[in-house]
C-alpha cells in the first residue's frame, strides 16, 4: 500500500466518494418511488392526466385522438357514419362478467349515454371477471363501473341505479327511466342490453321492452361457463325469451356456486357489444339468435320468429 | 478571483457544496412524494385493500377468494385439475388490443407466468382498446400490463421485455427467454402467443417455435376489424403460417392508421385466452384454426396439415 494513502485529505477523499455513492443510489431510489406514485396516483386518488372531452369525433391520425382507430372505420368503407355512436344510448342491466366487458366496449366506442342498473358490490371473488379490481372491493358494482368508465371517455354520459329490477318496487322507476334514457331525455334508450345470470331479470326486461316497445338484447352464460348465447328481441318481430337456449340458471345460495371464466364472458360481451353498434350503427347483419359452444368451439346463430299464441303488440291494434 | 480558489482545500468545499445541493434537491422531492402519499391515503378510494398471495387455490365459496368461481370448474365436472393452471407459463408477444386482453384473462384464470415482449408506449389513440386507461398515456406498454395485471392476481409472476422481436439483435434474447421462461425458469414456455399486427413478428415466433419445439398460437385481426382468426400451430404436426388467411396487414405510415374494435379484439382475445386454457389444462376441443367474420357472424373452424415440402422437424430425423 502507498503510504500517502493516510491523513486527512484521504479521509475526506474516502468520505466524499462514498457519499457519491449514496446520493447516487438514493436519486435512483427516489426516481422508482417517483414512477410508481405517478402510477398510483392516476388510478385512484389525484389525477394529473385526464382525457378532456371533445365535441366531435375527430378521424385525425395522431396519437392523442382517442377516435382515429374508430373513425378508420369510416375511411376503410366499414361504418360510413361512425360518429353517429354519439346519439344513441343504452340500458345495461348486470354489470357482472359480461355486463362490465359491454359497459366497457361500448364507452370506449363512444357511445353518447349508458345507463347501468345493479345492486351488487365487488368481491374478491369477482377478480376472475374482467374489469374489476382488488381494491375496489366493497364498492358498489355500479359506482366503480360509472367512475372508472367515465374516465376511459368522458364524451360519454352515465347514469347509474343502484337495484334489484326483480324487486316489485323497482319496476316504476326501471320503466321510467328506460323510458326517459335517450341521450336527449325525452326518448327511450335505444336498446335493453340484459346481462344477468337469472331468469326472473330476464323476464321483467322482456316485459319492459314490450311495453315500451324498445328492443331487448339477451347475453346469457350457462352455469358451468361453457356455452352462452346473444338474443335481439324485438316486440312483435322476433321470438322472445321462450325461444332462448339457456333459461334457467343456478339459485344463489351460500357454500356454491356458478363456475364462470373471463374468456367465456369476453367472447359473449364482444359479441353482445358488437351486435349493438350493428344495430345502431346499420352496418353488417345483426345477429338475432347467436349461441357459442365453448367445449366444441362451435357457432349457431338463425331467426327467432313471434309466437304465434301471443297477443300481437299495441302497435298492431286489438283485433285478434 | 480569490487567489486561494485553488488546491485540496477548494475541492472540498465545491464538492461539499455540490453534495449539499444534491442532498437539498432530494429533500424536496422526497417532501413532493409525501404530499402525493399523504392525498392518495386521504381519499375515500379503496387501495388500503392488497389482494395477498395465496399459496393454494382454494375452493371454497367466500366473498373473499379469487378462485371459488375458477374453481368451481372443477365441481362442475369441466376441469378435473384446474389448480395446474399455476404450472403453465406463456410468452404473450405483443400486447396491443387482443394481447392485452388475453394477459388480463390469464392472469385472472391464475396462470403461473407470463412473459410479455412490447416495444410500444401507451398514447390516447389506443383508447378504442380495452385495458389501457387515458393516465397511462406515455407509459410503456409492458410496464403498465406488469404493474396492473400484478395486482389483479400476485400468484401469477411476471416478466417483461421492452424490445421489438423484429430487430436482428433481439432474437438471440427472445429465444433464450422463451427457452428458460418455464414457471421453473430452466424449461421454456408451454406456449408462444403472437398478438401482433404485422407478418413479420409472426414469422420471427415461427422461426422460434420450430427451433425450440414450443406450440405457437397466433391470433390475428384484419386492418378493418371486420375479421380474424387465432391458429395453434405444433411444430411437425400442424401447418403453419401458409395456412393463415389473414396474412399481410397494413405497414405503419403517418396520417393513416388501421381501424379497430374492443369488440373484435375482446373475441378474438377471449377465443385465444379459451383455447390457450383447453390446451393446457386437457379439456373440451382445443381449435387448430378458428376464424370470426363480423360482418356475417359466421365463425369456421378447421385443422390444418404440416407443409409436405417442408423438411420434418429434428425429432423427426434426417430422412426426407
Amino acid at each position: 500500500m502507498d503510504s500517502g494513502a493516510v491523513g486527512p485529505a484521504h479521509d475526506i477523499k474516502v468520505t466524499t466518494s462514498d457519499l457519491r455513492g449514496q446520493v447516487g443510489r438514493i436519486q435512483n431510489q427516489v426516481k422508482e418511488i417517483q414512477e410508481v406514485v405517478r402510477m398510483y396516483s392516476s388510478t385512484t386518488g389525484p389525477r394529473r392526466v385526464r382525457r378532456q372531452k371533445m365535441d366531435a369525433m375527430s378521424s385525425e391520425v395522431v396519437d392523442t385522438n382517442p377516435y382515429s382507430r374508430l373513425m378508420a372505420l369510416k375511411s376503410m368503407g366499414v361504418v360510413s357514419n361512425y360518429e353517429r355512436v354519439r346519439d344513441f344510448s343504452v340500458a345495461i342491466v348486470g354489470i357482472g362478467g359480461v355486463g362490465v366487458g359491454v359497459c366497457e366496449m361500448l364507452t370506449r366506442c363512444g357511445i353518447g349515454k349508458v345507463l347501468i342498473y345493479d345492486y351488487d358490490t365487488i368481491e374478491l371473488a369477482n377478480m376472475n371477471k374482467m374489469f374489476y379490481r382488488p381494491e375496489q372491493a366493497g364498492w358498489n358494482k355500479t359506482m366503480a363501473a360509472r367512475h372508472y368508465c367515465s374516465e376511459l371517455c368522458p364524451d360519454t354520459i352515465f347514469e347509474v341505479h343502484n337495484m334489484d329490477i326483480t324487486h316489485d318496487e323497482n319496476r316504476p322507476k326501471l320503466k321510467d327511466t328506460v323510458a326517459h334514457g335517450g341521450v336527449d331525455r325525452k326518448s327511450p334508450v335505444n336498446l335493453i342490453l340484459g346481462c344477468v345470470d337469472n331468469l326472473a331479470a330476464r323476464q321483467v326486461m322482456e316485459a319492459v321492452s314490450e311495453e315500451l316497445q324498445v328492443p331487448f338484447m339477451d347475453a346469457v352464460v350457462a352455469d358451468d361457463a361453457m356455452s352462452g348465447h346473444i338474443q335481439l328481441i324485438i316486440p312483435g318481430r322476433t321470438g322472445g325469451l321462450e325461444a332462448a337456449p339457456i333459461k334457467q340458471q343456478m339459485d344463489k345460495r351460500p357454500g356454491v356456486c356458478a363456475a364462470s371464466l373471463p374468456t367465456t364472458d369476453s367472447i359473449l360481451a364482444g359479441l353482445m357489444a358488437q351486435n349493438v353498434l350493428k344495430y345502431l350503427l346499420g352496418f353488417g347483419e345483426v345477429a338475432f339468435l347467436l349461441s357459442y359452444n365453448a367445449v366444441t368451439n362451435d357457432f349457431q346463430s338463425r331467426m327467432t320468429y313471434p309466437d304465434p299464441r301471443k297477443q300481437p303488440p299495441p302497435a298492431g291494434g286489438d283485433h285478434y
